[in-house]
């Protein structure tokens, strides 16, 4: 089969093996994968990814930078042939999937893999116990979004927004990017009342609107915080970091007002700068957050099928397997794109 | 009267003017005052601690730090004279006070102020609202930590294990200064079932065993949360970095097991670097504190008081206010000391 690779640290588009179903796995056939800011972090720094995800215990993301890597992790797909064991499925059902798989060495990451390629494959295998039928007739192309959205959705559960009374605190988003809007949807899907949101390109601030925002800024222009306050905020409040680039810590620290959480969903691989005195005088909260919950998952593919949330407008391209090391190079400077689905069977 | 003054980024005894109690002040005289870690910060780093207080809106920590300071603000004090309409008090009382007054100008920290001299000097003007009777008979030298031990009690309240049910979770403390025994006085207090400290100075880890931590390492031996896992610590850990110097977040974010909380209540007036990447992988927490509210600050004084927390073994030194200035000195290589006493008004 044919797949995106991830080789001596630049992608390219190669034969590998297609892969075959063990026990309690299911071959399916990729339809979409959407391209995420971790995998251009990945493909930028694959050593400082695996050395820190073995340094943190995080075993599932363990792989050896020098052998081949099939990213991809926010796929839908169509049932090929399920493995030796597995009655649950025939072939033909349209599905997405946890990317993550039960081996006798551990849990694996589907995408972040020597031996498990992602969705910018042909063909992936995955676990039985992963696998979510897509509901509702729902276009495959945007269930593959419930990954993303799914993490939006599970940094406002971890929030203090999630719990429930501190929820007319209000809300800042740094960055609308595709983990940014996701918290926007969710911030919106949840009822917030004031949901501020910031960003440098016209074109995802308009997405910011569209997906819930209700004051959407040009950081250079006006300051979140402050357009927050214009807006009628008071007291503490929930910013969401989404940018995760060195400096934005200090710069949330330094805007928050007193009490507030920050709620740190974008990656940064580099080291950052922080001033703790800052932090002690304003007791603030940095929380950091990963992934989402099977649940999560669960209500956001539901979200996206029954039209409570709509993910289409983040859908701002498409390409074929042999289009995407340029997709992964337009993204370094993303612009106007949210969301690029690889397609590696073709657009049909 | 006599006073050891903050004065061009040096502490020296000097004649002060006696401070006139305005409407709704009280006039006293200090018996003791611990000297705090804030005010050996302050001393050598006082431009930045304005800046920071005014950067961060802490209005009630502003100077002018080319005027007079007198510090201390962990006082014990007998009432002299009761200012204009005052009834409460008529003299010759044993208290103890928040330190910080009301004024026309907003609140100001008594102790962190060019007009409202702190503990270091024979006399203060504090806020009748502020004032607590030292009850029980309680030694008033051991009164004066009542303020410090609120921040150890406050720490915790503010962390998870404040919350009830994650008690269980354990907790590591990292250094065992004032600040950290504080805390591990608290912790052993609310029964939390297996407490580990970590201090460098033998001294101190006698401390840390006798305030009722369980297991104390140093960490030059044994990284803490190796003694915490070794004596049956299992899962999320609770860690207050009680030491306050640069590098010790990370020190702390690399050591935390996943879904850990840090509670930062050392404070450490520098920049500092984390690695956000350790943070996210790990899905930390990191919770800055401050302070006490005033029901801590009562529950300080009772638990004091009524011997549930038994904090004789902290004060290691009693200084006059001609011995504060070397005090202050010894306590930059604090080694054995956890709490100095300074008695402006003598040793009876």
């Amino acid at each position: 089969m044919r797949a995106a690779v991830m080789r001596s640290g630049a992608l390219l588009v190669d034969e590998v093996a297609t892969p075959v179903p063990a026990a309690g796995q299911v071959l399916v056939e990729t339809i979409a994968c959407g391209i995420c800011g971790s995998d251009l972090h990945c493909l930028r720094h694959a050593r400082r990814f695996v050395e820190v995800s073995r340094e943190t215990g995080l075993g599932v993301f363990d792989f050896d930078p020098d052998r081949d890597v099939v990213m991809g992790h926010e796929f839908s797909a169509r049932v090929l042939a399920p493995g030796p064991g597995v009655t649950g499925w025939q072939g033909g059902e349209e599905i997405v999937a946890f990317p993550t798989i039960r081996t006798p060495a551990g849990v694996r990451a589907v995408g972040y893999s020597n031996d498990y390629p992602g969705g910018y494959a042909q063909q992936m295998v995955l676990d039985e116990a992963s696998i979510r039928r897509i509901p509702n007739g729902l276009d495959p192309r945007l269930a593959a979004l419930t990954e993303p959205m799914a993490v939006g959705l599970h940094a406002v559960n971890e929030s203090r927004l999630g719990a429930g009374p501190a929820a007319a605190a209000g809300a800042v988003v740094l960055g609308c990017g595709p983990v940014g809007l996701a918290v926007i949807a969710s911030l919106a899907h949840r009822g917030a009342p004031l949901v501020v949101a910031a960003e440098l390109s016209p074109a995802r601030r308009e997405l910011a609107g569209r997906l819930g925002a209700h004051v959407v800024v040009d950081p250079r222009e006006q300051p979140p915080v402050e357009a927050w306050r214009a807006a009628g905020g008071r007291g503490p409040l929930v910013i969401f970091e989404a940018v995760g680039v060195p400096g934005m810590l200090d710069l949330a620290m330094t805007a928050a007002p007193p009490a507030s959480e920050i709620v740190v969903v974008g990656v940064c691989m580099e080291d950052d700068r922080i001033r703790p005195t800052v932090g002690i005088n304003k007791r603030l909260s940095l929380r950091f957050v990963l992934g989402w919950s099977p649940a999560e998952f669960e209500e956001s593919l539901a979200a996206i099928a029954e039209g409570r949330v709509d993910v289409s407008p983040l859908v701002t391209g498409e390409v074929s397997l042999d289009e995407t090391p340029a997709a992964f190079a337009a993204l370094g400077d993303p612009q106007g794109h949210a969301k690029i689905l690889v397609r590696p069977n073709g657009f049909t």
